[in-house]
């Protein structure tokens, strides 16, 4: 099976059970926390974590939607709270919870995912040890995505952030629930601790990888391929790893109202002294430690599909 | 024992473990978390907690102290969000979260105190089916609290409000968490089912009672005994069971800036009226079917103790 076909079926799975779940909201908070939830996404999370239990035990997968749930609530509540902290008004191509509703309910819609993250991993079947391993690690995860947005928060005010600090909060930010869906998929399919650490690891690395394809995808790709706003974290000054590579390299980056013509400029300045390929290399290398972790998980055609999506996080546009 | 004496040594024992593993934050979000949760409080749920654990095993408690605080961060989570949607500038005699940091930082506050009291659940020393039941009440009462809140915040814009409506909207923002509080220390106790039902219904009519009676304290006790600002309710409007009663009767209500003298002056005529006592009724009977509930636990000093908990909701001035 190519990957993309596999991400499409479970991208459809989802989205019915998202719609079983979540299609019919009776109130307007409940409407409000199934909003962004029922505007699509890619999924990815779930795919992770099933693709992690399969490796560990074929065929675990298939019940594993309570869990795989689980993760994708924590992505919608960490979305609709972000998107109020950072007064964004659009999110997926739909106005965000609090544009539509209010700050108050948005706050409350978020809380409750939050919560319902947690009831829905306690019905995945599986032993009661790993779920309660599970939960804990889902629960330490969500701390470490709130110190993650803090500290992305706090750079702004900053006036130098070093790599060190951007991959620390990038880790934290949008690798750990990465991490997370592959290590509880493995728990919930009764993997050896040092399986569930090398999904761990694995997960987190392709979350990190993730995030520096995020910001190659803003600077590189042409808006009518990326459905995003070519050049935002340009205009918005944010300290991106590119931002500080280029900072270390001398290249000064402007900042505000550019024109396309104005990024394309840049991003040539920035391919011409290396950057982008450095870039491009470290988020590979990073990837590449995550996947020298998967040793100790058995060769199988879910394996390759794991390892692909991987890849898929550093070649992807969009 | 007496159940003042009881309640001292919780919140001495509570207060110690929070100083413990909050008295030393690190960093700005960690601080704005321990902000509310080291100021004090009752650490009423915490007690109710123990009691419950208590009269199921005797000796359990003891080593409940994570399960205490992890109702007890679910506690000051809930607080700090709903600080933010109110708008309130002080809680406990100190500034609000988002007063002293800023509506981001307060917003990722609680929802890292929200993670961390299921990682505390998880740590909780009782079996791991004990504790998969736990974690799931514990998910399932925040997202009630939540729509309790929310239920409460859409009173503004009603006209009228049914003493039904108030009741379920008391049930969930208040009487969940209590409620979940003694079934989850009894669920940790090794309680068989019938007794973790038995005792979450005894929660859930103190924490309306508990509720209620701040109602009546609000508009009858002195500033100087509650320590609150009495007729706050009054002035704001708010849909208390008392105004709810009142408006029942025909009497209509003063709202806006009162004097102490005028707030005196409702308060007599709802006395004259008949409506004091009722409500204090209506709270005594609530309370009432919860004792009812307790036939299946044995009789001990900690039951006794449990049942003066929930009659000292309902004597209590402050």
């Amino acid at each position: 099976m190519e990957l993309s076909e596999y991400l499409a079926d479970v991208a459809g799975d989802v989205d019915l059970a998202i719609h079983r779940y979540f299609g019919t909201p009776y109130g307007e908070l409940a409407k409000a926390s199934a909003h962004l939830l029922t505007a699509g996404g890619k999924r990815l999370r779930p795919a992770m974590l099933f693709l992690a239990a399969d490796t560990v035990k074929k065929g675990a997968a298939f019940e594993l939607m309570p869990a795989a749930l689980a993760v994708e609530l924590i992505h919608s509540f960490t979305l609709i709270h972000d998107d109020i902290m950072d007064q964004d008004a659009e999110r997926r191509g739909v106005p965000t919870v609090h544009t539509l509703w209010d700050e108050p309910t948005a706050i409350l819609a978020g809380d409750v995912l939050y919560a319902q993250a947690f009831e829905f991993l306690c019905r995945a079947p599986a032993t009661d040890n790993a779920r309660v391993r599970a939960v804990s690690l889902l629960a330490r995860t969500c701390a470490e995505i709130c110190n993650g947005q803090h500290q992305d928060m706090s750079f702004e005010d900053q006036a130098e952030v070093s790599e060190v600090e951007y991959l620390e909060m990038v880790r934290k930010k949008t690798g750990s629930l990465y991490a997370a869906s592959a290590s509880i998929g493995a728990i919930l399919a009764g993997a050896r601790p040092v399986q569930a650490d090398a999904l761990y690891q694995f997960g987190l690395t392709t979350g990190i990888a993730f995030q520096i394809q995020d910001d190659l995808i803003d600077l590189t790709v042409p808006s009518s391929v990326s459905g995003k706003d070519r050049g935002s974290d340009l205009r918005e000054g944010k300290k991106t790893i590119i931002a500080i590579r280029a900072m270390e390299k001398g290249i000064s980056l402007p900042q505000g109202p550019l024109s396309d013509d104005e990024v394309e400029k840049v991003v040539k300045n920035l391919e011409e002294a290396g950057v982008i390929a450095d870039v491009r290399e470290t988020a590979e290398r990073i990837l590449g430690t995550g996947k020298a972790c998967l040793g100790v998980i058995p060769e199988s055609e879910e394996k390759r599909l794991l390892v692909s999506l991987g890849d898929h996080f550093l070649e992807r546009g969009s």
